[in-house]
């Protein structure tokens, strides 16, 4: 299906829709929402459990509906903020900075702000992207802003559903408005995480899964105006020099059609089977303030039931039966333990409907090579795992205790993980990671093997994050 | 003075305050201050701008009253939270956790989250320190907890004003208790900023300026509970192990007395001309709600103090009229530009009271040698317009029309800045980094001169920040 048709077939889609979740009330962006519309939020995330398979009333996800709700609404607040707010009472007058340009005047000159640390929700498939965003602007009219003020402008417009080229276009522009400067430019890099290409049985050792996250869709963009608007300026030349000495070099432009994974998803309306997710997530974006009939929309709340269901309770039989031991060539034996690291993975945190994903380390005592387990097989037991709502203490324990009840003598299993809910509190561009750690059998007392896995999986080059 | 005297000093400074702002009402740490008292620290944060030889109505500092209010506020807001209603609602129950140990069952095993990023107020200095948090815990009693209430908890006990031990203790005691685990263990790694040696008139270039914040001090502690207590513990390794996948090696202590450096300041009664913002800042210790007579704050206002002095406005003579052209031996021309890098300052943002330091980059147009500045005339000028309260642009500027004042042709400056303010809402250890650049006479139609002078930054190695 191209690209013309997937969108006539959102419209479609979407008309259906609209009739179920009354998005011809109008509620665009701009007014603060009620805060009683947690609650309709609340309701959709528990028509998106139950569609998943789950129990709303298990106690692990009991209240995942009201911490879902309050990430959506803490992650679109600034549809209620005002620019003029922030701005108002941050102008400072300063001497020699001439109204029309950079520097008439001899000396009022550029100011960049670089790396400053914000997050989005995508428009187009609702997951957190994470974000650098570099500012320069050239005072005008005898006042300067506080330096302070420009990440929270960016702020107010990165707090919405977003796509990376207008957040760049809505910051600068505001603050052309607000500070009226001679220029301004806004540089944003953003981080995306990718999707899993498709649902595959990967229990078959033959076809082992694609279903891994490794490395981020990257896109750089930029906003300009004023006199930082052409290319070739004297100015513009100036701010992308200052980004150069902290290492940010600015691309061309990208060449990506969709920055969004979720965009080069194949729709079908035959696959839609999922209708009353869809309506939930469509009442979402109305509950936020948005209108589910934009245009940049039409396709998302699709997009993100599709990526829900790869988490659906049971999509994957359990064939572990057909588990084998079989002997391969295989070097990654250390004394009587052998050793397979860096097995990445996928799943969902079953308390924020947010994906965490990262590598599984496994060891387990084998003497002979007829013990040995293929790679492919373990990597199917994390992707079994995986593959639904989880916490990652529960899914550390079950791949342990699986192995375990193969091999017998002793298994230790090591998850390292990035929670994207951890996105919003996050230094660098992956926020903490969390490591857990599961040992049963004789790696309980055999503190010199387990030592041993330990240093050896400090020295693999594990390239997750 | 030694230390048992700096002791006596501060104890007997702090009885003679004692009256003046009522320290025994007894406002003890816990309970919520009142939101009226802001008022009071605005007033206070006037007694120092006062002090400091500012007009508090100033249009530039005019809010900064309210700005520090509202940052030593928020701050310190720890205070007024409960750790209780973290956790309450986010300890979920997981199979297969025995009540007693670790990996008893088989698998309930470590948890460990890192790369937490906090910040402080220094209780010695009233600075802002930096905070990579990490903490291992493992579940007991059949339930985990939500991974973010880690990070929650330990806020709460950040956002007081703390000691890096301090805070360490008070983080796991609190987790202790409250999850209930088999044992908790903390790892904070804290960085402060260097405080400036002392006070010098570095206009005399034969004793150049030590007023230089290059480099951060460091220290790791370590606190830990039940049976991640003892050193040697099976699963004090585990976790030491989880933290190296990630780069962090936990120090064997640290061999520092005092971590913070004001601790090291020498203090005299005689230099005591300040009492009246000593005990302004006495009583912005008791509105946030702390008791300013608890042993380790008894030296506290004396040293916020003594580190706000160094900013004291026109503390510095202007001197600059020696200021002369010299010949001397150096390789950084090119092309008919002299190039003066990395030059190091520190300034106080009028806006925040919070320091911001970094490198200046000067350049200028010099066809002979015997119309090259010596460094130090240009450092001492540097050091002149950054002993005050200031704005990062406008020390800019002011450094520009200074030696523009001098050699006439031309001259480029480049202000790269750390601002402490930013440590709030920072990645990385440092925040967002700005930069300032002013342009004047021939620089501003010559931009092949400018490129050039701005890749040579490029190229040289600041080690800043």
């Amino acid at each position: 299906m191209g690209a013309l048709e997937d969108i006539r077939f959102v419209e479609e889609m979407a008309l259906e829709l609209s009739a179920d979740c009354g998005s011809d009330s109008g509620a665009g962006s701009g007014s603060e929402p009620e805060p009683e519309s947690n609650k309709e939020i609340e309701e959709a995330v528990k028509v998106l459990l139950q569609g998943l398979g789950e129990d709303h009333e298990r106690e692990g996800i009991k209240r995942t509906p009201f911490r879902v709700a309050k990430a959506f609404r803490d992650g679109t607040k600034g549809y209620g903020q005002k620019v003029k707010d922030i701005v108002e009472g941050a102008l400072f007058p300063e001497a020699g900075l001439e109204n029309t340009a950079g520097y008439a005047g001899g000396t009022g000159g550029l100011v960049v702000v670089r790396d400053i640390n914000l997050f989005s929700f995508c428009e187009s498939c609702l997951l957190p992207f994470s974000i650098q965003c570099h500012i320069g602007y050239i005072p005008a009219g005898h006042r300067v802003v506080g330096l302070s003020k420009l990440s929270r402008v960016a702020d107010v417009f990165a707090k919405r559903l977003q796509d990376p080229q207008r957040l760049a276009n809505e910051i600068c522009s505001a603050l052309q408005t607000s500070i009226k400067p001679a220029g301004v430019s806004v540089v944003l890099q953003c981080w995306h995480i990718q999707f899993p290409e498709t649902q595959k049985n990967n229990l078959d050792p033959k076809h082992p899964s694609e279903f891994e996250m490794q490395g981020w869709v990257q896109s750089s963009v930029c906003s300009s105006s004023g006199v930082l608007e052409n290319e070739g300026n004297s100015f513009r030349d100036d701010f992308l020099s200052l980004l150069k000495f902290r290492g940010i070099n600015v691309d061309s432009g990208s060449s990506l059609e969709y920055w969004c994974p979720s965009r080069s998803l194949k729709m079908s309306k035959s696959g839609v089977t999922q209708s009353a997710m869809i309506s939930a997530v469509a009442s979402i974006l109305q509950s936020l303030g948005e209108d589910p009939m934009r245009q940049e929309l039409l396709g998302t709340p699709y997009r993100y039931v599709h990526w829900l269901m790869n988490f659906k309770k049971s999509i994957l039989e359990p064939k572990l039966n057909g588990l084998s031991l079989r002997s391969i060539n295989s070097p990654k034996r250390i004394g009587g333990i052998h050793s397979e690291l860096n097995l990445p993975f996928c799943s969902q945190c079953e308390h924020h409907l947010l994906p965490f994903y990262g590598v599984v380390h496994v060891g387990y005592y084998c003497e002979k090579e007829e013990e040995v387990i293929e790679r492919s097989y373990i990597h199917s037991i994390v992707h079994f795992y995986g593959c639904k709502l989880q916490v990652q203490e529960r899914l550390t324990k079950q791949i342990a205790e699986t192995i375990y009840s193969v091999v017998g003598r002793g298994v230790i299993v090591v998850v390292e993980a990035n929670h994207i809910c951890m996105i919003s509190r996050g230094i660098e561009k992956i926020g903490s990671s969390t490591a857990t750690i599961a040992v049963m059998g004789e790696f309980a007392s055999d503190r010199g093997s387990k030592a041993l896995f330990l240093d050896n999986i400090s020295k693999s080059t594990a390239s997750w994050g």
